[in-house]
C-alpha cells in the first residue's frame, strides 16, 4: 500500500481538527483510496497548551527545520495562519520538494502570486479549500465540477461571524452589541472581531474566489469594503418591513468592462435563496454560463468542519502521488495578468436611504435635482426612508453628501444597497 | 498541448448540450488545463432530427464499431440512456481501451457492479456526475471534497419534475393534474411522467449516492420507493396547517443495523433548508461526521445544465492522460460487499393520517389500542387528519390494515410521513 507522509504546521485549532480527523477516519480514507496517509511530524512553538486530540509527543517538534530536511515529507499542511511565517514555510516547503495544504485565506489574498509562481516553478501542488468556506468544497467545484463554465457571477455569505450577528439582529431582534457579545460567548467571533465585522476576512475570500473565476489575479486592494458595523436594529426592522433581510454578502460579476468584486451587507428579499442561510452557516452560490446557478452550504469555519477541507486536500495530494501523476496544477489563474477591477462608484446599485427630517419636500428636491428616482417611502421609528431606483455610485454618493450637510437632516443619512445579482 | 480525443454516443437532448459546450468554451477550457479535447465523432443512428446544436457532418457516425475501433478516441461519452445498448457500448469502450462518462443513472443503479468492475479490470476511468442532480457537483464532492468524513446521512430532492409538480400545487392552488400538464408544456415531465411521478429516476439516483456514501453495492431493489400520484390538493392546505411543505425526497442513512434508503414525498416544515428549493430545482444535503450539514444546489436536468457535468468529467479525465496518471478509479464501493437495506417497515417515523369518519372516537380508539399516539387533530375539508408520534412503520401498517376496514370510517385512509432526519 502507497504510504504519504504528512508535517502539519500549526498545531491550533484547525490543526486539532485535522490531527483528530486524520486519526479517526483513518481507516476509512485507507478503504476509499488504498493509500496509507500518516502524520509524521506536528510542527509548532508551543506544545503545552491544552488541546482537544493530543497528537503523541514523538511526532512533535518545534524546528520547522526538522520538517523541511526530512526527504519522507510530501506534504506540508501550513495552518499557522497569518502572512509571514506561514509565506516562509510554504516556500521553503516547495523548494525542499513537497506538497503543500493550506487554509490560509490572508496569505492566498495578499501573496497568491508568489505562492503560485513557486508551486508551479517547483513543479508542486498547492491545494486550499478551507480558505473559503470552511468545510465546504466549493473551491473544488469552481476548479474543477464547473471547469467547463464561464463564470458570470458569484454570490455568498462567507463569513458565519457576522452572519450569526446579523441573524440574531433578524430573528430575535437583538442590538449589534449584545449579538455580537453571543456571537463572541459561543466562540463564532474573536475576542477581537475587527477582521470579520470590518469584512476584511470575506475581502480575503472574495479575492481568492474572483481570481479563480475570472482566471486573472484579482487585487485585494482593489476590492471594495465595507463591514456591517454600522447596522443598526432599525436597519433590520426596514428590512423586515421590505420583506427582506440583511445579509454581509460577498459579490463577484465577470463583464466585458472588468471585474466587478465586492464586500458589503446588502437587502436581500425573504423569498431569495440567500435570505435562508442563518446563523454560522456560509454559502457560496456561483454561476455559470452552462450550469446555471449551483449552490454550495455548510460551515464556514470551526475546527471540525474545517479539517473536511483539509484532510480532502491531502487525500487529494496524496492520489496524484499514488499515480504517479505528473504534477501540473490547473485552473490556477494566468499569473501574468490582473483583473481590471471596476470600482464600486462605477457600479449600479438601489439604496435604501435612512435619514431624519422634518422638512420631506425639500430632501425630495434633492433627489429629484440628482436625478435619482424613489421607488417607495416609508417611516420607521422617526426615520424617514428611501427606496431609490438603480442609480450609478457616485451619482448616488453625490446626493448623499448633499444630504449629509443639507440644513432639513437633523441626522446622518445613512444607507444600505440591495442586492441585485440575477442569481 | 496535449490533446485528448472523445467520442459521443447519443445526439440526443443532452448530447446536444455536450456538443455545444465543447465548442462555445474550448477555448476557456485551455486556458484553465492547457488541454486541447477535441470532440472526433458523434455516434447516433438518427441525424434527421432538429437539435438547437449542429455538429460537422464530418463527425457523425451511425456505427459505434468506428468509435470503438478508432484508438485515437481517448474518452467514450455515454448519453444514449437505457440499459441495454448503453451498457454494451461501455463495456466496449473500456475493452478496446478508452475511459467513460455517463450521465447514465438505470445503468449505474442496475448493473453499476459490472460496469465498476470493467473498468477496473481494464484499468480504465469512468466518471458519472451528471447521473445524480445534472449539473450540480455533488458525486465529486462525495467521492472527493468530502472523502475524509464517514457519511451518516443525505437528504435530497433529485427530480426537478417531482419538485416542480409540488412546487406549484403549494404556492399557486393548483391541482396534481393542472401543475403535471404545465410541467409537461414547460418540457420539465416527459410525455410519459412515470419514471418521474412514480419515483422510480429518484430511486436510480438513491442507489447510487447511498452505494458510494456506505461504500457498499445497494440493490435498487432493496430501495423504498413510493411517488408522489397520490397527493392531492388537500394534502397540501394539510401541510401548510402543519406550517409545512410537501416535497418530493430520497434519503439516506447509514447506522450499524444497515443502510436505510429511500423515496418518497415528505412533510417537511417550511422553515427547514429543504423547504426552500423550489421549482425544478435540485438540493443535495450530505452529512459528514466531521465537515457536518453540506449542501449542493442547482438544476438537476435539462440538457444545458446537465452538460456541465458531462464536460466536467471528461476535462477530469483529460487531466488524468495529461499528467500521464497511472489510471486508479478511488472511492468507487467495494464491490464484493452489499449494503444491508433497513426494509421500510422496521423504519421509525411518525406520520400525518387523513380519513373522513363520523365516529372520531372509535377511531381513537384504534390509535390506541396499536399504542400509536396521536400528537395532534385536525380538520381540513371535511377530513379528519392525526398526527402520530413516532412508531414503527409495520405497527403504523397494522393500524392503517384495521382503519381500512373500520365501519367508521367512509374514505380510505391515506397518510405522509414526516421528515425527521437530523440534517
Amino acid at each position: 500500500m502507497k504510504r504519504v507522509h504528512v508535517a502539519l504546521v500549526g498545531y491550533g485549532n484547525i490543526g486539532t481538527g485535522f490531527c483528530a480527523n486524520l486519526h479517526e477516519n483513518h481507516d476509512l480514507i485507507v478503504e476509499r483510496t488504498g493509500i496509507d496517509i500518516r502524520l509524521k511530524y506536528v510542527c509548532d512553538i508551543d506544545f503545552e497548551r491544552e488541546r482537544w486530540f493530543k497528537v503523541p509527543p514523538s511526532k512533535c517538534v518545534r524546528d520547522y527545520k526538522v520538517v523541511e530536511d526530512d526527504p519522507e515529507v510530501d506534504i506540508v499542511v501550513e495552518l499557522v495562519g497569518g502572512t509571514t511565517v506561514a509565506k516562509r514555510i510554504i516556500l521553503r516547503a516547495f523548494e525542499k520538494g513537497k506538497h503543500v495544504v493550506t487554509a490560509n485565506k490572508a496569505l492566498l489574498a495578499t501573496h497568491g502570486r508568489e505562492i503560485f509562481q513557486s508551486a508551479r516553478e517547483h513543479k508542486k501542488l498547492i491545494r486550499f479549500e478551507a480558505s473559503v468556506g470552511g468545510g465546504i468544497p466549493n473551491i473544488k467545484a469552481l476548479m474543477e465540477g464547473l471547469a467547463s463554465n464561464y463564470i458570470e457571477s458569484i454570490a455568498g455569505i462567507v463569513n458565519g461571524t457576522t452572519n450569526y450577528i446579523l441573524t440574531r439582529m433578524t430573528l430575535d431582534g437583538m442590538s449589534f452589541d449584545d449579538a455580537l457579545h453571543i456571537a463572541k460567548e459561543k466562540g463564532f467571533a474573536e475576542p477581537n472581531p475587527k477582521f470579520d465585522v470590518e469584512g476584511i476576512d470575506p475581502s480575503h475570500k472574495i479575492t481568492i474566489l474572483s481570481s479563480l473565476a475570472s482566471g486573472k489575479m484579482v487585487n485585494l486592494e482593489d476590492v471594495y469594503v465595507e463591514g456591517i458595523g454600522g447596522i443598526e436594529h432599525v436597519d433590520i426592522e426596514i428590512a423586515t418591513m421590505l420583506e427582506a433581510v440583511i445579509k454581509p454578502l460577498v459579490v463577484f460579476r465577470n463583464s466585458n468592462e472588468g471585474v466587478d468584486a465586492r464586500v458589503h451587507p446588502m437587502i436581500v428579499p425573504k423569498t431569495h435563496k440567500l435570505a435562508f442561510v442563518n446563523e454560522n452557516y456560509n454559502i457560496i452560490y456561483i454561476k455559470g454560463n452552462f450550469v446555471g446557478v449551483t449552490g454550495f452550504y455548510g460551515l464556514g469555519a470551526g475546527s471540525v468542519p474545517t479539517s473536511s477541507a483539509v484532510v480532502g486536500d491531502t487525500i487529494d495530494i496524496a492520489k496524484a502521488l499514488d499515480s504517479n501523476a505528473e504534477i501540473r496544477q490547473y485552473g490556477i489563474p494566468d499569473l501574468n495578468s490582473t483583473a481590471k477591477v471596476i470600482p464600486i462608484e462605477r457600479t449600479a446599485n438601489s439604496y435604501c436611504v435612512r435619514l431624519k427630517t422634518k422638512d420631506i419636500e425639500s430632501v425630495r428636491v434633492e433627489f429629484e435635482s440628482h436625478k435619482i428616482e424613489i421607488e417607495k417611502q416609508m417611516e420607521v421609528e422617526g426615520y424617514k426612508i428611501f427606496v431609490t431606483g438603480t442609480t450609478v455610485e457616485h451619482k448616488f454618493k453625490r446626493l448623499l453628501d448633499k444630504l449629509s450637510s443639507h440644513h432639513a437632516i437633523s441626522s446622518k443619512p445613512s444607507y444600505l444597497r440591495f442586492f441585485n445579482l440575477e442569481l
